[in-house]
């Protein structure tokens, strides 16, 4: 018959012992689960010792518990986010961008330039994803670039011409934010403000944004594990912003045949583990123009919602990753494949 | 005006030699491309020389040209593969396994259990998988497990019921070889003879695969560059077995979420650089059965030409990778879906 | 005899066109080169051309070459790096953090707690690594954690403690920056200001640490290349400050038997590419006490310039990063070690 | 006061159920377990119920547990080997080689030309090692190559002239075997048998040289976890031949600036889990000549118990790894700093 022990907290914690822990370890480890309130569910086989520890888990868990003598190893029970998850929200959330919708059934195609370069550039691009069926303008004024010396963005100016591009197509835009010092300012334009991927972990700045109410786009950082992103999104969460998209955009690996290779299968983990919508970038993960197509149906068969491209009207003139921007008539001929992909998944486009 | 060198070899190596490379170290490197039978076009600007060697490649690339003096790296300009590229041949491959058609526009559904445990389960999963629409059967004999204590197969009674099978329920089947000692036998049995991802780099077992007839499956290593796997396709291709379908199953990253990282771009990269026939596998890339599906539909949504599921009557009692399998009622399913992605990326399935 | 063309700016760009570039496709972008004031070298082999782009870098490298008809890459041959190469400054960087020297021949062994949690803690550690001999006492105020959930730093209040600590025990020490709006308020107190792993690529923190006069320790991002840390450091060192010191302390990779990998051949490929001082972290990329000694054994051995370790008075209470600090009579005995190894490898410490 | 449960069989594996899992799942999972001979220790908390599996651990751990209904992931307690590990023998292994000693105390250096070109080659880089102090020859007679047009080796002739080198220089050798058909030959040649980082899971081969009775070195596989590479180790073991040293040879990662990155940390790691000797080869992990010397420095000072390099009489000359071999005299100088590192570190060479 199965020995069951009932704690009152969470289960928090596994802690196994080492084979050569003596009992005076197992004890003094027991004893501190005591000393902050939790209970120790100690399970003894032949050859390791191991303890669940039950008890409220920020305390359980910020204790240096590999310290211990005997301790091998601490292995946690829950993930560490919590307001993000399908545990403390079943539905999906839908996140409003102005008259977009993401997520919940709803799939956003999100396209326009890298950079906001000059007006006539910008106009072309919005112009013609407008037509084609975009719901979102994306267009960056701030671009963090490996090299210093590489073209940084147009600034303010380029947020002024976003907006200006929304009036007069209708689509409301998507922008980065690099500073903690710039979020008032991109907030004060942009709908929707992206956190690029170096800056997924920049906890400075997902607080600046939790505290604003313009929803975010949260790139995944490109060396970060899911658990991670979903740790950085219950950063802006929890200061009270609710309005998160995830964006998947490639992770660095070993291959140097794709910029970075896009995770494809996190979209449906994500959706295992969290309520917030999920999103694909495939331009900036394959950084290459012939796989933007591709890569874009199997984001949406496989159940993102949604996905966002760059559109250059003249990629060999691009100030900035002008060679993965497709031009306007692929994304109207790809427009046409998503439509199709996306009654057979049964999502609004 | 260009300045215009021609040559009469292939364009091979570029050869960029340091900051502080003095003239006679170029001299020097000339002189042995001169040596042996190649050109060496110089082009000097004003902190680096660079040397482009026009010649027989194989001849030219394996000199260490990194061990000469002055030298900074050597840069391939040509892929090391021939015959499986583009380049050689520009139309797909369709390879023929059985009754069953893959690539130029076959779609092939691939599907059975992981592992062929006994005459009951196999018989149950080849029946469930012919009615669904799997055009070959997939089942294993021998399988490499990463520990010495795990299950390793029936061996030939497990390529006798895999036969069996194939009469009863008219499929053609996959089965792994995993020594090259094994490859008569299992080449006596098997319409198509996979080659597992721990030996993709088992030179041996490639060559001796290229001896014999029937069409090959050519796993992609986990820890392998896309060029590293067109290589091992090579050594099978060149040894006169032109019959080789890559298969895709997941690369080896930081993520920990799922088992590997399905490298779902590899399809259209391959797309671009080789005429083989490229499937992929979701069940052992994601390792878990609640991605099988979108990971299924994003890879025949992006071009892949087959693809590969385990399907187990009952995993809770599956003796290999139970985790991943799905049940009969949901491949069932997955292929309703699989049908009507086909139709819009317009391929035959 | 071989071909020799010379370019009047440096040797920026080696262009491969693709098999089926057309003779329109090599003119044309010889045509853009010259348009941007750069010369085309061109090569042609039996299968590929190549041309070789001589001009001002910046120009030819920021055009999206890879965006245009036939060209199927564009390989760099320069680093994007300048003021931080060897190229630029032969002889190595020596940098003084208050009575301590790093770099050229001196080494530095930077020891402390990882977080200051009490001036108890603080004053526990530094007077026992004052005494075993370190140089820089380690000890922070503001720490970035993954989960929001876990203490952040005492702030200001532990920049105070630090600058007692000082005082008392003769050691300058360095602290991390987050927020480039603190910038101003860490530069007030500390003699060495970190970047942690996490901010190696926040472009803004690193412009804002360029602007101050104290000198910047650089830790490598967890998962940037050697030649994006580079251009990192170039951030700071181009906008005036010019006492940059790398920190390594391990990457992310697949391994998980460490909390990171330490790459201990950065240390000599550093060596070899800049001028820059390099210390190790071992405590932060091992992850474990046990492993604390062996690598800084070995990051001595191999050439660094010092070596950065967690040192708690008692680790089981820690409230950061427990399992990896050792104990004072530890720290001592690696002390010795470290003497021995120094005069081995002709360095003074 | 805690709750203690003791179990008869070994703390196999934890199982941690979903947050919605019903009693019945957990009703159905401890079923299971008793159903093949194990106890359940479970452990409530309140939001997740945990099984401590205790049992005999190959009939707990070959259940597919994350199969079954409302099981989150199932955590083994135990590592997969048994006798490589410090728990099976405490004491270090130390392996004969010929007149040579590895382990407890006794380092090895072994070098030598990468591939036997010729025997002119080979004898001056044996005549040279030998010379310098190194115990053990190495050389190969068959390489495995990526490019199947590459330089294979120089088959049985090369083995007879490095067993000649051996009766002229009195230092016993190491050569690789491929293929399991070659076991036999090579065995009855070397006096120390490598297997390469590309065969290091080829389960066929391992077995072969389990059955055979000179020593293995058993290169890390490029892409294997430590746990990986010692099961490996545990399948030559368990079939009889405890004679196995360990080879770290770096792993692939992200980061191009070298061949592959020696994962150092590697070295004290397996101290902790394995009694088997561990050399480090910082030849083919670093990939270039610069590396050799302060990569073997750090293998020795972190207490490597030997190191493996590439010394050729004329590397510009070399058919296999050119650009990373050493020269006689630089090996010589290398072996000054070896003898000094060893004295402080307290291994004998």
């Amino acid at each position: 018959m199965p020995r069951i022990t009932i704690g009152k907290g969470d289960e928090s914690l596994i802690i196994v012992m080492s084979a050569t822990a003596s009992p005076e370890n197992v004890a003094h480890v027991v004893q501190r689960l005591e000393d902050i309130g939790a209970e120790a569910h100690v399970s003894e086989g032949r050859s390791r010792t191991v303890i669940g520890a039950v008890g409220e888990r920020q305390t359980v868990e910020q204790m240096p518990w590999e310290a211990f003598s005997g301790v091998e190893r601490a292995v946690p029970v829950l993930k560490p986010f919590k307001f993000v998850s399908r545990d403390f929200q079943a539905s999906d959330s839908v996140v409003e961008v102005g008259t977009a919708l993401i997520g919940g059934g709803h799939l956003a195609p999100i396209a326009g330039p890298c950079a906001v370069e000059t007006r006539d550039q910008l106009f072309a691009s919005a112009e013609a994803v407008a037509r084609a069926g975009a719901t979102i303008l994306r267009g960056d004024a701030f671009k963090p670039r490996t090299s210093p010396y590489a073209f940084q963005g147009l600034g303010e100016k380029g947020l002024e011409l976003l907006a200006e591009a929304r009036e007069e197509f209708g689509l409301p835009f998507v922008a980065e934010v690099l500073d903690p010092r710039d979020v008032e300012l991109v907030s004060s334009y942009a709908d929707l403000i992206r956190v690029g991927t170096r800056n997924m972990a920049n906890f400075t700045l997902l607080s600046e944004l939790g505290k604003q109410t313009k929803p975010v786009l949260l790139k995944r950082g490109f060396t970060a594990t899911i658990e991670e992103w979903l740790n950085a999104a219950e950063y802006i969460y929890k200061e009270g912003n609710h309005d998160v998209v995830l964006c998947e955009r490639g992770i660095r690996t070993f291959e140097t045949a794709t910029r970075n290779t896009l995770d494809i299968s996190a979209v449906p983990v994500l959706k295992g583990l969290s309520h917030l919508p999920v999103v694909v970038d495939p331009s900036h993960s394959g950084g290459r123009r012939a796989l933007v197509a591709p890569l874009t149906r199997a984001a949406v068969a496989c159940g993102a919602d949604g996905f966002m491209v760059d559109v250059h009207p003249e990629p060999e003139n691009a100030l900035v990753d002008g060679a993965q921007a497709i031009v306007p008539d692929e994304f109207a001929e790809l427009m046409d494949d998503v439509r199709a992909l996306a009654a057979v998944v049964g999502v609004a486009v």
